[in-house]
């Protein structure tokens, strides 16, 4: 395995249109990126491979894409109002302002003070008005996560659905935290996605489906390429656990920076139907509820008829830019070659690569290569498989550079054998296969490149 | 074509799990929808066929995924902030607010006085505070298009994809705007998500390229399945046009309410790139530009070497809540049968369905055709068509209904024949492929149903 540093992976994307600081031409939004075109090639094969196996491939997982904007009586019974909160204290020196836990020397990082105020709590919820009315009722939130957008739709999909436990809502989304201090590029930042399944269980079976989702998520990250000595699991101890939290079980990776997490496996218990409930005195909640006298709807089942319940649940919650920077840092390798020369490699899954084919013509002003390749591309695209790029710098060497660096699995060269230009006529109607990892080539006829192709994505 | 009216589609939409009120449990959030199993489903698909027909099938079009928090100074320099208001007016008698526009008699909608404010302009971007330190500057807004977000990343593409005039740049994601009256269920909402391109291109060409996009754009929303006789194009007059704008043509849908906006057709000139470029005095930009001294950036392309000019841009510009709504209404039919009843149906294009086929046993406790059944459901599951659903409710004419109401195009049925439980032995291993539309059925051998289903969604 190659040395990972992050300011590889950070100049990688910036050069390679992956990542972008955003808002870079006014000096930037801390804690912000957008993804470039192969950025949000990337992070959309992560998702489809996702919603793939956990919605597709399933009976039991209904989807769901929630709104961002959030009313503030879901976060006040959530508990988030109270208790989403991280530790700050000020800098008397410089004024610069740090999460606690982030201060390992506790002293001021920038200017190694340590005449630093009392720690206080900070909501790190956004906020924002909502309606043309400015009072102090008209404000709601960001969603600093989406699972509450599946608690709140529960009965929607129960009346909708009529799933039987155990079941489970999934969805991917967008999700705002205030961050005091954002850092390590895209794996703390204020801006950022998560793929969340909220998986709702009889209670007494909770603890086999921890089990089952903690082995289930694992294997899942290393079928997206994870090596198996760069991951690791974590049990929350007591005294780290969310106060609703039965069982916690980390998935780490390690980043560049260490060892740090990349989904949490949490068992909720009945804490948030049961927060968000209404009749919450017949129901039996296990959970430190407050009481709700707002909510319009009983979110239980009846089993056997008549008697009502509140599921427990098991949320797998990801983190979509963490584990774009987790395939990305696994991906990277800087290989030495033979001929003293090294190669930059991006060596990415092919379902997660953001070209899946280049097609280069050898001559960008030869008409019969170039014809040949303009077909040859059109019938590749007609598969289905996402972006097939056109690669006519016109120096094959550079090209497949290129496509090494960004992760093309597969370059396909259209050159004068192909056409019939040389002498050898044997290669007609042949192209050059070059697989990314292996850099080995073969000659493959044309009329056998589709089935080539589909069969290497398959 | 069948009566529309938008109390049946949001019925629809709530009881099969297409889109609900978001935080409904709570009293609701006005003008902010949640997207339920089939809805999500819908959505996604309508982005992916645009994505597919924007980006994957041109060589001329790159992705991109900018973030929803924006920094303040782009749209000081864009215009937003002075500029993207409505006209708002209060009524003095019930003290609610009111879009002037939307008061088409002059009077309070609601209590029907006309005792009303002066109109004032109201800013309807989202203002939040970024950042642990709460004072006058830290604020950011949430983007009200998704189009900045291109402009402001335009060096990055240059730099990173080297693509040459003229080239586009498709973006999809979420915008907000602060709507004074929300209505007409997803049509004009708070929370919503867009499909944009700008297309970039040398001046001069820019009306060629202009009539172009209108074309391309019209017809690909009728591949969605939209009716030609539901749409229609509107060329803005001058009084009507943004100050920026050289031409904007909408393509209007006829939604349950009326002729609306599905989509914008804009040529933006070259005002965008010279509202956020440094060196705005050198460029002989032509649109009327504020004065920037804060972009770090020059936004121009050379050609010849040496000799810098602004691109101008056409911005195709498309909700996704509309496009969902025009389809719904479009595919929306209660159908007289014969036998005196009638049926709901919802003539969704195949590609966009969010159930593709749904497999039927006829009988959900006998058990060899339970196993034959989910044989079936896990083979054409592998076909990767999107959702695939194993219909067990055990009573064939529901089960019909209910997926031709969710736009199911194709059922397939396991019944007694295709176990060989009944005399009828030339049945053996065969089942009803049932069709959506013409409600014809025809017996298809299991062998053949793999090819059958995959040539039907081609």
């Amino acid at each position: 395995m190659a040395a990972k540093n992050l300011e590889d992976i950070v100049s990688l994307c910036k050069r390679k249109g992956f990542i972008f600081p955003s808002a870079e031409i006014y000096g930037g939004l801390q804690g912000v990126y957008d993804y470039g075109p192969l950025g949000v090639e990337l992070k959309n094969n992560l998702k489809k491979a996702w919603w793939k196996s956990n919605v597709y491939e399933r009976d039991d997982i209904y989807g769901l894409d929630s709104a961002i904007l959030t009313q503030k009586k879901i976060f006040y019974y959530s508990g988030h109002e109270s208790t989403f909160t991280d530790l700050m204290v000020d800098c008397r020196n410089c004024k610069k302002r740090w999460r606690l836990d982030h201060l390992v020397n506790g002293k001021c990082e920038d200017c190694k003070s340590n005449d630093l105020t009392k720690p206080r709590a900070f909501n790190m919820m956004f906020k924002t008005t909502v309606g043309p009315v400015e009072d102090k009722d008209s404000y709601a939130y960001l969603r600093p996560e989406t699972a509450q957008g599946i608690f709140t739709n529960f009965k929607n999909i129960m009346d909708s659905m009529s799933p039987k436990l155990p079941f489970g809502i999934a969805q991917i989304g967008k999700a705002f935290r205030n961050e005091i201090t954002p850092r390590n590029f895209i794996f703390r930042v204020r801006e950022f996605e998560q793929m969340e399944i909220e998986f709702f269980v009889k209670p007494g079976e909770d603890e086999k489906w921890h089990e089952y989702w903690v082995a289930q998520r694992l294997s899942w990250w290393k079928e997206q390429g994870l090596s198996c000595n760069y991951l690791k699991l974590l049990k929350q101890s007591k005294d780290e656990l969310a106060h609703y939290a039965k069982t916690t079980e980390d998935i780490l990776y390690r980043f560049p920076h260490g060892f740090e997490e990349l989904e949490g496996i949490s068992n909720r218990t009945d804490y948030d139907l049961g927060s968000h409930t209404q009749e919450q005195g017949e129901l039996k909640i296990t959970a430190k509820v407050a009481v709700n006298k707002d909510s319009t709807v009983k979110l239980s089942i009846q089993d056997p008829p008549g008697q009502h319940f509140v599921p427990y649940v098991i949320e797998p919650s990801a983190g979509i830019d963490r584990g774009v920077l987790a395939i990305l840092t696994d991906a990277y390798e800087k290989e030495k070659l033979n001929n003293d020369k090294e190669r930059i490699v991006l060596r990415l899954k092919p379902h997660l690569s953001p070209v899946k084919v280049a097609i280069i013509p050898l001559k960008r002003n030869e008409s019969a290569i170039v014809e040949k390749a303009q077909a040859i591309k059109k019938s590749i695209q007609t598969l289905g498989l996402g972006r097939i790029a056109y690669e006519d710098t016109g120096n094959i060497g550079k090209s497949y550079r290129r496509h090494d660096e960004i992760g093309t699995p597969v370059c396909v060269t259209v050159d004068f054998d192909t056409i019939g230009h040389t002498d050898n006529l044997e290669q007609l109607d042949t192209v050059t296969v070059r697989d990314r990892d292996s850099m080995r080539q073969e000659r493959i006829n044309i009329c056998r490149l589709e089935e080539y192709i589909k069969d290497y994505f398959k």
